[in-house]
């Protein structure tokens, strides 16, 4: 994280305060203080008080935050970060009103309250709204661990073989993404054959069999930024009817993407997935067509049904339609995608990894 | 999970409620909601009205909701959790005052003080009292989370060799956790030689020398609840001070252990570590002697300088004092105790991996 970087987005964020009449910010949450400080440890806050950022945090994490806050008043609390916030906005004689994000519990809001002697407001969504529109780092990060992903990826599928369980599979992709310096954006989803029908399923010690499909969707991080894709495969034969869902789904995530451009309604992308899946008289998937990411798996913007709202310059979003038949099949295709100045950058293409076909595994092993 | 737990666990809250004059309370936090209804999944709310208790989820968790939530009434929501938990204490009459944890966020309190009619207070720790008596299904659970812990790191150990990095090791251990169908319960520290003095340390590309020390600090879970274990190795010749220090560290988790029973204070276990390292004119660590775990890595209580309190029958807690000294050593040994009704179990015990002495790992590839 260079300094410049940390100094635009506390200067996006105090001019957000100067609009709401507030002299003071109190951030608890880990995201929040990683986008402002830099700082990737936890248990700690940051303040953004007139031009003065302050990371609070313990003796644990003195020397990492020494490493990552550049640029910022590092303080080493010991009787407790309500305390020490209350210490620092008292030094700081020109606070009138200060907020802490409605994101903090009530009993650390109650806790501030008792300690802090100027107003103290709750805020909603003031840095989420300014970390919805990514800078060059972030897009940088994204793409990197989409990189680290795909790379973690190919290493696992060279070890499929019929009879591994799901189990397995998942701790393999964990394990090379663990290989590459990077860690998991979520808890891997590994589904075989039928399990794929639900969408969260969790690994199990179910077994691959030699004609058989897989879903895998899953995540690898870059410095705090998450990546999250979706590919599906087939191992031996697949069903002449899995092949026309696949399609199916692929030319309704194509379609979505192609929709994505500054502007573009939520709904209008939303609508463009769903309507290829109708068209092919299938079952049109119950959860949001994409997602906004960033340090957070799911961040602003939510595409979904109903949801009012456009696409603007520097989002960053999934798309991710699929179709679920349970007892039978689910598939699912996700990519990530930036919205530029004219129009879209999808960050997770990958020659080895297109969606247009579906892959189809070799068995070495069988 | 059985249901008499779930209707003993439902009992005791039932009981901290009136003599708090609540008709009802709100749970939001995935654990909380686990400790009550046996859900796993995320996204969810419980309630607890009356004899009745209510699991809220959304149609992704419903199937799943009806396999885990045995006694419960589950509620597929649409319009929303809050506007749907109005919904429900809308239809119960008798409910004068409710209310809602006061780990929820603020913006959830508001939320959920616009639609709800009766008085909504928040409410501390009700819970999270309630859950650091462990009953057996969860004693039974965290010793089994450390078996599977153990099991994983002897089959990770078998592979460690000279030249591998901090990133290797760490992911082979998560590898070996994953395929025996368990989840770390916090991102595993491996640290080699002189990287282990920094407490929480994350694993990084350092390689693993011909002579060289290991510090290990990890977990698995089963069933939801954690096992927190850390030990250290000597690969090679360990130097004389090395094993000095590790000697001392040793000493001062048994003297700490050998206090562990019903009214204990926390202040004579914490000392009782810390006073062994003195001892050995040794600097003493600076973080806590141990803490409470089980369906989260950090429960009540919590073991440190300055904390008042006793040890009660059915605490499960971390012992876990360490040496550090920076750009030398670090050394931590930690355990898990259950206080049992007259004494203490080690909940950890595992002939292959006491802490008497330091284990030397041999270099079968080197």
């Amino acid at each position: 994280m260079n300094e410049k970087t940390l100094k635009n987005r506390a200067k996006s964020v105090r001019s957000f305060l100067r609009s709401k009449n507030l002299d003071g910010l109190i951030l608890t949450s880990p995201e929040n203080v990683t986008y402002i400080t830099g700082f990737t440890g936890q248990d700690s806050w940051a303040l953004i008080i007139g031009p003065r950022v302050y990371l609070l945090t313990d003796s644990r994490y003195t020397e990492q935050a020494q490493n990552e806050c550049i640029g910022c008043r590092i303080i080493e609390h010991k009787a407790g970060l309500a305390k020490e916030t209350a210490k620092i906005i008292a030094r700081s004689k020109s606070i009138k009103t200060a907020a802490v994000e409605d994101n903090c519990t009530v009993a650390i809001f109650n806790e501030l309250k008792k300690y802090i002697k100027p107003r103290l407001r709750t805020a909603a969504k003031i840095i989420e709204s300014v970390r919805r529109k990514k800078d060059t780092y972030e897009i940088k990060a994204i793409q990197s661990a989409a990189k680290t992903a795909w790379q973690a990826l190919a290493e696992a599928l060279k070890k499929v073989k019929p009879g591994m369980t799901e189990y397995q599979l998942a701790g393999l992709l964990d394990f090379e993404i663990r290989k590459l310096g990077s860690q998991n954006s979520f808890d891997t989803i590994v589904a075989f054959g039928p399990n794929a029908s639900r969408p969260h399923h969790q690994p199990t010690k179910k077994k691959l069999r030699k004609n058989d499909t897989i879903l895998i969707d899953f995540g690898a991080k870059h410095n705090g930024y998450c990546s999250d894709l979706t590919r599906c495969f087939a191992v031996g034969k697949p069903t002449q009817f899995y092949q026309e869902v696949y399609h199916a789904v692929a030319q309704a995530q194509n379609a979505a993407i192609r929709k994505i451009r500054p502007g573009a309604s939520i709904e209008e992308i939303d609508s463009a997935a769903r309507n290829v899946i109708a068209s092919f008289n299938l079952p049109v998937y119950g959860h949001g067509t994409g997602h906004g990411l960033g340090l957070l798996i799911h961040e602003a913007p939510k595409l979904a049904k109903n949801i009012k709202g456009s696409l603007n310059p520097g989002d960053v979003i999934t798309i991710e339609p699929g179709i679920y038949i349970p007892g039978k099949l689910g598939v699912r295709i996700e990519d990530d995608i930036l919205v530029t100045g004219s129009g879209r950058k999808i960050l997770t293409a990958d020659k080895r990894f297109t969606s247009h076909n579906l892959p189809l595994l070799k068995n070495p092993h069988q």
